[in-house]
């Protein structure tokens, strides 16, 4: 682990997207969001990601020069095509379309189909609650989950986003006084299968059950659950039904396909569905008003008796803020393998 | 367990209601949809919670005249108060003004504040599919589950629903050719204090962990998770952040309550927050379209290699329509004491 300034960092991303045939601008964006991934500590999906992503341009499976477009609307809600161009810039912008249709409408989505890997869920509810904006979004995957009472995979782990917009100080939402928005970035599967990877490989077990060993029994040995690739869904069959549920409507409104009909080899994982919806809760509410209401309720969770002394519980997107901060002034941490693949791709 | 027949449930919690205030024509669709309630098999939540309805009109904290209101609105989405009246009444009012909306706008929502229990939560999701709708809506409740990393109840169980509808034949979407839409109705924790309560006195211990017993390890056994009241949140962390999530975006765009501002004797559990929103599918993509990506999706989960032979993973709501169709062939199954509490209220 080595830390980069975080200009060094976006600007070695530049390159190495300009040399994947990205226009300028593109690039430039690109290189912005992946390396506010790991600037944000959500390593795995930030420079981890980019020799994928070239190996998929180089295999044409992404376009690296197509842009989304608009297929179809009705009132506050649109139809779009990602093209199979890079699934970041195309989920960046479907998050912009819906934060303008918001603001029209008091609430807007983009339904996007045929798009490519968004890298960090998180990043378009960090999008949208950094303009002021709540937002709810979502994309099917490959099939990489059993779903419950079964032992194949037909699930993709869906990741889905909940954005609320919080501002310390309304009266002055500057640089100095950042937003703390409430953001929620979670996969449907207990636990992906790269972290099954590096529990394993510290020889560590799981903090708590994870999947199916061979004799059909839970279990927290992540080795046991690679053999049987049985991971669990987030709360059983519960988070089986809401994977299946999400998947079926990002593919209804968009026009595109379910989990089961993207291939399964991940240098082939394109055709994604996507669903971006944002909210104005500034239409109905004033920003004082808004902010006492998640103020009183992060207050009433940090108020909860915590299991360890002194370590409160904390709400989804609070330890983010700090590790920026961090990232900042002292660099950004980055796997010196990831480093050098990066810095190989952007010679 | 006897069977009722329908119309005789229906007709005999409308006197109850009718005897706690209700206008007629109110009565008459609050008993419908608990009559429905039961007819699908949710008995936790039909008849079963209609002494507990009565003792909060007895209280005065469900006023049953009350009627829900437009507090303010913006676009597709609208702020209503739900005045503390029949929850259940109030929330079918929501959705279906959230229906109206989509239908104008492609999507549309109706934020509902100070409302009180909706009752069953798969009403709602029901409701919208029902007319040809997608749909997603939540409420929060009193705070019943500690949040990850604590021991003392801070969030909500805050169930969530999502609709989508399907129907056999698109061409003829006739009570012969019933809906068979997708519905997830699902709460936050992994289990209810009720299905403990179920659990324990079967003497049976549960199929999965569902919290935590008194030396702070996970546990199967009910008893000691009620004596711990540290019941789970679905998927550990995630469930946690979700509830959470859900509890301020509820509050936030309804003007509402938090969970923590939630009185916790279930008798004042009222004030609630909820959130329902509508999406029109056909506004984006004909039926045909629609339903060959429903149909699809489904067809590949039957498809996934069952755990147990001949017994093929299960779509939300997939139990119900059979259940239903029993139920109104043979009569609503209901428990003795709930039957003999309605006919007390009824009489």
């Amino acid at each position: 682990m080595r830390r980069i300034p975080f200009p060094e960092l976006q600007s070695t991303i530049e390159r190495a997207m300009l040399h994947l045939g990205l226009t300028p601008e593109r690039a430039a964006l690109s290189a912005r969001l992946t390396a506010e991934t790991d600037r944000d500590g959500v390593r795995t999906h930030g420079i981890a990601r980019v020799p994928r992503f070239a190996e998929m341009v180089r295999l044409g499976s992404v376009h690296p020069q197509a842009t989304p477009e608009l297929v179809s609307s009705f009132g506050a809600i649109e139809r779009w095509t990602g093209n199979r161009g890079p699934g970041n810039l195309a989920a960046y912008a479907a998050m912009n379309r819906a934060i303008e249709l918001a603001k029209l409408h008091g609430l807007g989505a983009v339904a996007l189909a045929d798009t490519t890997h968004w890298q960090r869920a998180g990043t378009y509810g960090w999008q949208a609650a950094d303009s002021g904006l709540a937002a709810m979004c979502w994309t099917n995957t490959l099939a990489n989950l059993p779903p419950w009472g079964a032992t194949t995979p037909a699930l993709g782990n869906n990741p889905l986003v909940l954005a609320i917009p919080h501002f310390n100080d309304p009266n002055d939402p500057s640089p100095q006084k950042p937003s703390t928005p409430i953001v929620l970035d979670m996969a449907m599967s207990q636990f992906s299968y790269g972290t099954l990877a590096a529990y394993r490989e510290r020889g560590e077990q799981l903090p708590v059950p994870g999947g199916y060993d061979e004799s059909g029994a839970l279990t927290t040995d992540p080795a046991a659950i690679e053999r049987t690739t049985r991971p669990l869904p987030i709360g059983f069959w519960k988070g089986s039904g809401l994977s299946f549920a999400l998947d079926v409507l990002a593919a209804m409104l968009s026009g595109g396909r379910t989990a089961h009909q993207i291939p399964t080899d991940p240098l082939q994982e394109v055709g994604l569905s996507q669903i971006f919806l944002a909210i104005s809760p500034t239409s109905l509410g004033t920003i004082t008003e808004l902010n006492a209401i998640a103020t009183g309720a992060i207050n009433a969770l940090h108020a909860a008796t915590p299991v360890t002394p002194n370590h409160p519980a904390r709400y989804p997107g609070e330890a983010t803020l700090a590790t920026r901060q961090e990232s900042l002034r002292l660099g950004v941490p980055v796997d010196e393998t990831h480093w050098q693949c990066l810095l190989d791709l952007a010679k």
